[in-house]
């Protein structure tokens, strides 16, 4: 066999996943064959199954990958001192994922690649592999965003006495929900999420019996 | 064959749908075969079969109930006039779907039942059945939940100036991101959601430069 530079086996790596990626947002991983996936490749058997040893392997890459991603864009937002309002952050997250610039998708358009997430979350019910992964990723990020809920609260703008997670948790699940949006009617962005949390936060609750 | 009353035909088909659901939440769409279903509801096939086609109209069965419970949850908790604030009404929306007295969920657990609502949306994906079946509900629910907004507005407690849209679908997604962070880590309850709501209005914007 040839020698091959750590380059070049980084890019068949990366072109493999990036193909299975394009099948599984298309036809769903239990849609989508290793046949599939050799096709949309343009591989043989043999070139594919030297870097990954089946389509178990391929979706526990790919869903790790989709998942790395949305962590890391939740830590960066998170990691600006003095930070910006929360739909600022949150409107930093999603614009990571899924704005006209970001990159890290493996050439999927953003809906689809917000349908890669929802599959990831929907086999995470099944796969006690990606139910740790998304455990882990997720306990951390909320540490760090109820980490920064406390830098809020402590500048005085954080008025009602309600747990700091509590707080954390429910703004991450505004960027789950946006995903889900996405992914299913196409027409959800970033500054429709932005916008709805400014209007959210702006609400007086005095006012309300 | 004797003649069956509708009340019979309509217990037969729910058990057939509860068996499903079961089977379904704990192994997927995709890991479930219509002889899991049999085994699950103890019927044979001809009895199975006489209500429904195949698994696929099991699968739309169930998800078409699924999609139906969650707009109803919305519309209920959108038509209480003058409406409580909008941590209140989220409150109530995964309340009545996952709080420890709701029903309707054909006896599964509250988190079995947000992993079914999350592999339904995986499977919008794929089905254009679904997806409309879906699209359809949440069309509704943006248009009743951004007249509710209105009626936050006109009462003056709503300061920026957002599209009430924006706010209605944000609102939404806060119940859809609970939904996932349920099915996936079990441990996200109704209180917190409402909390993390309540602390998110509290917010001073106008304390942050």
């Amino acid at each position: 066999m040839a020698r091959v530079s750590q380059e070049h086996l980084d890019a068949r790596r990366r072109q493999i996943l990036d193909g299975a990626a394009r099948c599984f947002a298309r036809d769903g991983f239990h849609g989508t064959s290793m046949q599939d996936v050799l096709k949309e490749v343009g591989l043989s058997a043999g070139a594919v199954y030297r870097y990954f040893t089946g389509k178990e392997d391929l979706i526990a890459a790919i869903a790790g990958e989709a998942v790395g991603g949305v962590r890391l864009a939740f830590e960066r937002a998170a990691r600006v001192s003095p930070p910006p309002t929360p739909d600022v952050l949150i409107g930093r997250v999603v614009r990571t994922l899924f704005g006209e610039e970001a990159g890290g998708r493996g050439g999927l358009d953003r809906r689809a690649y917000a349908g890669l997430i929802v599959q990831v979350w929907s086999e995470t019910l099944r796969s006690e592999r990606l139910a740790a992964t998304l455990g882990e990723a997720y306990a951390g990020l909320r540490i760090s965003w109820a980490e920064l809920v406390g830098v809020y609260r402590e500048s005085g703008m954080l008025a009602a006495e309600v747990p700091d997670e509590d707080i954390a948790r429910t703004l991450i699940a505004t960027a789950q929900g946006f995903i889900t949006q996405l992914a299913m009617f196409g027409d959800a962005t970033p500054e429709l999420l932005e916008s709805g949390l400014r209007g959210l936060m702006s609400m007086d609750l005095q006012r309300v019996s």
